[in-house]
């Protein structure tokens, strides 16, 4: 497992670097997807699942961590292409470090490309990484009062996937009134309330992922 | 229920302010207990639970947040004095926002005053507030791998709460394996595992915080 030391860009603006990376991903045809969520809220778990799901897609994963490789570790055991990046005790990732992490994955013919970002869920939320697309979890034992608490996460995320609703029977989630509160804060947001254990609403996320890679990779 | 916004501070040195605060708390006979957690471990749930089981000591809250006054609201609902610190963005408390936000506390006879830190595994971690006593929450459907993940916040911790242990059943996680990883980043972490649901574990912590309460108090 490739392991790699990133630390803060140097650059005066992250938006720029972040553009170029974008246009660089585009290029190569490739989507990269942040996936931003608090500590634990499942993001591995739902990385693997889409993996064993999609044997058809290549894929590639970028696991940002401020210490440990428990995560790559687990996605190469799928036979996915996974990098480690160690985040010198930052707590999100910014453009630079994402190209940093890129370069080291050396995707080869991986086309979609999934950077797990930091487990916060705020501070990844103020950078933007250079991803095309930006999906953020937020678990059920979490609660359904964060939109509330945390809204820019929920703002600047195209899709916010609701995670390990099996719970949902032994937890206070009231799943209407947390997609109720999300779509207010991004009405374009898309939801998907799933569980990576039972399998319950992947389908429709995975269909929404494809969509939006054939979309990325379409000629303009 | 009162609003206070706070700004990052702009004095030089973090650490002196802390001493300050925590020189001024100890004078006036009061112990500040900064508790810390991701978003949606349950430090509000636990906090409220605190309230209710020891009504003899007279109890104030900061609760810090990005925004909203949700938990602020909670806390007053059980009759505890309460103050709501917004921090403009920021992903963690310093200690001169935790002094500005005491002085807006007007704490009046509490001798028991916890700071709700923001729900972050990782800033909060950075930054010695002033608190005499420092508690971390982390949550059964978190994970049991999160000290290998985020380390500092166990090493600066003097007391590691293990909350939800009611949902045990439901997740995978291996409470000796947990304790183990944070003895080993913290060998003197006390460790509490709770359900503030059904008060389980609820005792030996409550009774831990009323000892140390005492210790602050005598005269050395």
């Amino acid at each position: 497992m490739k392991l790699i030391k990133l630390n803060a860009s140097v650059t005066a603006s992250n938006d720029r670097d972040a553009d170029e990376l974008r246009a660089k991903m585009k290029a190569d045809g490739r989507l990269l997807v942040n996936v931003m969520s608090s500590a634990g809220s499942g993001k591995t778990t739902l990385l693997s699942r889409i993996i064993r799901d999609l044997p058809q897609v290549r894929i590639g994963v970028m696991e940002a961590d401020i210490e440990s490789e428990v995560d790559a570790d687990r996605i190469e055991a799928l036979g996915a292409k996974a990098i480690q990046a160690h985040t010198s005790g930052m707590c999100h990732m910014d453009a630079g470090m994402t190209a940093a992490a890129y370069e080291a994955l050396e995707p080869g013919d991986a086309e979609l490309i999934f950077l797990e970002n930091v487990g916060n869920l705020i501070c990844p939320a103020e950078y933007d990484t250079g991803a095309g697309l930006k999906l953020m979890i937020l678990s059920v034992p979490e609660g359904d009062d964060k939109p509330l608490k945390y809204p820019l996460m929920f703002q600047e995320s195209d899709a916010l996937v609701i995670s390990k609703i099996d719970a949902l029977p032994y937890f206070d989630f009231d799943l209407e009134k947390c997609k109720e509160r999300a779509r207010k804060l991004n009405p374009s947001i898309q939801i998907f309330p799933i569980s990576a254990k039972t399998g319950e609403g992947m389908e429709a996320l995975e269909a929404w992922i494809l969509e939006a890679l054939n979309n990325w990779k379409a000629p303009e």
